[in-house]
């Protein structure tokens, strides 16, 4: 059993099908068999690192090929392919650059939802919901476009610049797909990326 | 007397001189002389309408310019120029665009401040000071980098795409003229937009 812990669910894969379990109510221990994880939540690390089923799988990354300070999630993505841009798009939007094997750097952008309430919390003028069929050709000209274009246009001009195959994973991968039609949308792209580290492990 | 009134703060100008009151503390009623002003602040609207010497410039707008329920401080800033793209970075940044006097679209992106705490918000592990002497030409390597990118680099990879004179005003238009070192930097950009406004109306 293979298990990603994010900032607010635990993404676990047994055999082919997948579940999500609440961080905030998930009990951990209520699980018998072994668990392979990885984990980007401080609070769940001090949870399961007394749980002898509980494997943490930090001890099988190659640190010399990241920094010290990269997120484990970003690592086990970048290790599921050879070259391109991996969009890993949950509370926080990463952004990594793989080529010939080897991790390039990459970029951390708020979430869809952060966004939103970003905005949210700046003006009650601009709460808006993000227009996912906006022309991303044409400045707007009207206030859920201006906002929508302010989070998506950015990213998508970035990205674009690099001129690489794009990778789009995570619990936003669907709807970012909308603005990245060229994209593959990968939704078990970390558990490829945690297999092959074992697998090269072993 | 002039004077701009954002998310928060009123800003004035009076003959050369500027200065600053807090939205929260500063009233509007202990201001005798004639007060020619924008806002794009709710609360501080329901306070100066009752006032018979604030003058609210929104009546000067040439509506059909813009759109419904763009923010006069956005519309003033276009009236300042006749070419460009216009950043005005406060509470939040937006970005416009105005070709032989006429405005051609625009987006909001939030404020750096704003940004900042959206990455607090999603982990106390992306809770970062921005660097502004960041290479933005290398995928980065570290978190603060990578959050700085994340914040900086999508926007400057969108408004250079633009390739446009660049003018920077608002609150953190010095900051932000680190990372656009070509754009002009005036801080009284609206001040300006505002005189003029009134000047073709008299």
């Amino acid at each position: 059993m293979l298990c990603d812990i994010g900032n607010t669910s635990y993404h676990f894969l047994k055999g082919e099908s997948t579940t999500k379990e609440n961080v905030a109510s998930f009990n951990p221990s209520t699980i018998n068999e072994d668990v392979y994880y990885i984990s980007v939540n401080p609070k769940v690390d001090s949870l399961v690192e007394s749980l002898d089923n509980w494997h943490d799988l930090r001890e099988f990354i190659v640190w010399q090929k990241y920094y010290e300070t990269m997120g484990v999630d970003r690592i086990v993505a970048c290790e599921a392919i050879s070259n391109g841009l991996i969009i890993d798009a949950g509370s926080a939007i990463t952004v990594d650059l793989v080529v010939d094997g080897s991790f390039e750097g990459g970029f951390i952008y708020p979430g869809l939802e952060a966004m939103q309430e970003t905005y949210r919390n700046i003006s009650p003028r601009l709460d808006y919901s993000l227009n996912f069929e906006l022309d991303l050709d044409k400045m707007p000209q009207n206030s859920r476009d201006a906002i929508s274009y302010g989070v998506l246009r950015t990213l998508y001009s970035e990205v674009m610049r690099h001129n690489q195959q794009i990778y789009l994973t995570g619990g936003n991968a669907q709807v970012l797909s909308q603005i990245f039609p060229q994209a593959i949308v990968d939704e078990h792209l970390l558990f490829k990326g945690m297999k092959k580290m074992m697998e090269k492990r072993c």
